[in-house]
């Protein structure tokens, strides 16, 4: 199988972190410059038709994409700790979680970058007056998550699963709008260092 | 177990849908009305930090939000035919589906209408330019869909599932914006029938 990867993208890093986790160091990566438009070509658009990546490409062709998407495949065909769950009450809150992540925190904070930036402004068209309430949304967010990790160790409770690895790309991401925990976030911040010293940290 | 839901609101009615199919019919509903803002409360905000529904509290008072979260929990939990999928392969596919739908569809479309409507506009800051081009992205879907539509005779493949309820409830709620398909779409609209045909659609 093949990657469409990314530099800097937050959904191509959560995969990349993903296969960490579960061990896959050899997977064949190919490298799209997104600010230069290499995934804007209509060779590309027969892989995924929204022209994003990752995509994971199998070895017959078929190929998947949205970064949760390209979870539950791994975690269906790989050895290695689940990330998804075990029992059903434990896979809904790993996947209430990562959605939460995902609606809450990702989507303002790439929202607010977009809007903000003007990034990419040659394929969607700015909204200055939304990055920055886009911003407060995903600022808002910060509450919840602290509240979380006041209860539990990881996001989605005592394991480490999937839902940590969109949190921690996501919190990472949001420097690009400048957003950071602080003192008043003293459990985001206690998980964020554990975060940091797993080893897939830095894929 | 239990069901907090409301009218109108796209999230709770993927849900019902989902319970439909797998025939589930006597799960107890408690409705909210969220105009009224019977979800912003602390008590309901110990179910769900959010405060959104649809919430479903399992016996042990565990509460799972989020309705892809919901629609996990129920898949592994009751009978009736898999609507997430059975192999590897499936199982991707769908939720590729199913992510493509909410973000690239059911949030523009969302976002459109809280925006655009100000609805809500007690607990959130309207950016009515941000309506528009949010209704412009949600639009540029119909494309992808069509095309997906074209080539299968349902949302994720040959068989109905879970993407094919949250594309539905997406289309039927994009009604609040004024976006619906056209004699451009004639695959969407064959399509629409068939769910309009199948007894879970009244849910």
């Amino acid at each position: 199988m093949k990657l469409y990867d990314a530099d800097y993208a937050p959904s191509p890093r959560r995969v990349r972190l993903f296969m960490a986790e579960k061990g896959l160091s050899d997977v064949e990566t190919i490298k799209f410059d997104l600010p230069k438009g290499d995934n804007l070509n209509e060779e590309f658009a027969t892989k995924n038709p929204l022209k994003k990546v990752p995509v994971l490409e199998l070895d017959d062709g078929t190929c998947i994409s949205e970064a949760a998407a390209i979870y539950r495949y791994l975690e269906e065909t790989c050895y290695g700790k689940p990330l998804l769950g075990e029992t059903a009450v434990e896979k809904a809150m790993i996947e209430m979680w990562d959605r939460r992540i995902e609606f809450a925190f990702l989507v303002p904070v790439f929202q607010s970058f977009q809007h903000g930036s003007g990034i990419f402004k040659d394929r969607m068209t700015p909204v200055p007056e939304w990055a920055g309430e886009a911003r407060n949304n995903a600022a808002a967010f910060f509450t919840i998550l602290e509240q979380r990790l006041a209860e539990s160790t990881y996001v989605a409770g005592e394991e480490f699963s999937a839902a940590d690895i969109t949190a921690v790309v996501t919190l990472d991401f949001a420097k690009v709008i400048k957003l950071r925990p602080g003192e008043e976030h003293p459990n985001i911040l206690r998980w964020y260092e554990l975060m940091k010293q797993r080893p897939s940290y830095s894929a």
